[in-house]
């Protein structure tokens, strides 16, 4: 189920490269990448575990809420990240030049299938 | 001349709250904030300098290229970050329901000011 979704999610946006589904320890649930991706989701989203900790820390310190959503823009990918619940996020790497609001409409609104499934 | 664009920045985007010119060791250059905005953005900013850290250092290991933006939603509190050079950055916080398209529009147009003054 979750592997339907993760493809769909990169093959409906333009520049879509890869889609992860993951713990905040880092561990991989499953995940999707375009054939000839140019780099390893995994690898990403272990990194990111560390990052979303230290905004997770941010957040409660601030008393901003719960954390829904992160973008992170470099020279040579975006990575959107739509946390899920207290244990879980979805990683989603694309080009620069892709098309940023398809991909966070569609990470939306499939956040709920994925909930469903790990509650 | 930063407070200006500082204000400017704010002021046209529906929701803007308020922005931040900072280094990456968490001091304040200088800051705008909306009267009445609730919270304090020095806070915010000194905070989200340690999480853009973890993820410089997180797009050094993956090889993504220098860092340009960062958004992060919670649900209290959207706050966009546009890295100016290798030592400043602004922070943009606003409403959840705010423009984030605006607020992107505007960093990522008034940013070149920034890195004028600031080389």
């Amino acid at each position: 189920m979750f592997q339907a979704v993760l493809k769909e999610v990169v093959e409906n946006t333009e520049g879509g490269l890869a889609t992860l589904l993951m713990d905040f320890e880092g561990i991989a649930v499953d995940s999707y990448s375009k054939p000839g991706a140019p780099f390893d989701i995994t690898t990403i989203g272990a990194e990111l575990s560390v990052v979303l900790k230290s905004i997770q820390r941010a957040a409660e310190m601030l008393d901003a809420g719960a954390m829904g959503e992160v973008a992170i823009q470099s020279e040579k990918v975006t990575t959107l990240i739509r946390v899920i619940n207290a244990s879980y996020f979805i990683a989603f790497s694309m080009t620069p030049d892709a098309n940023l609001g398809k991909a966070r409409y569609l990470l939306r609104t499939r956040a709920p299938e994925f909930l469903k499934e790990l509650a």
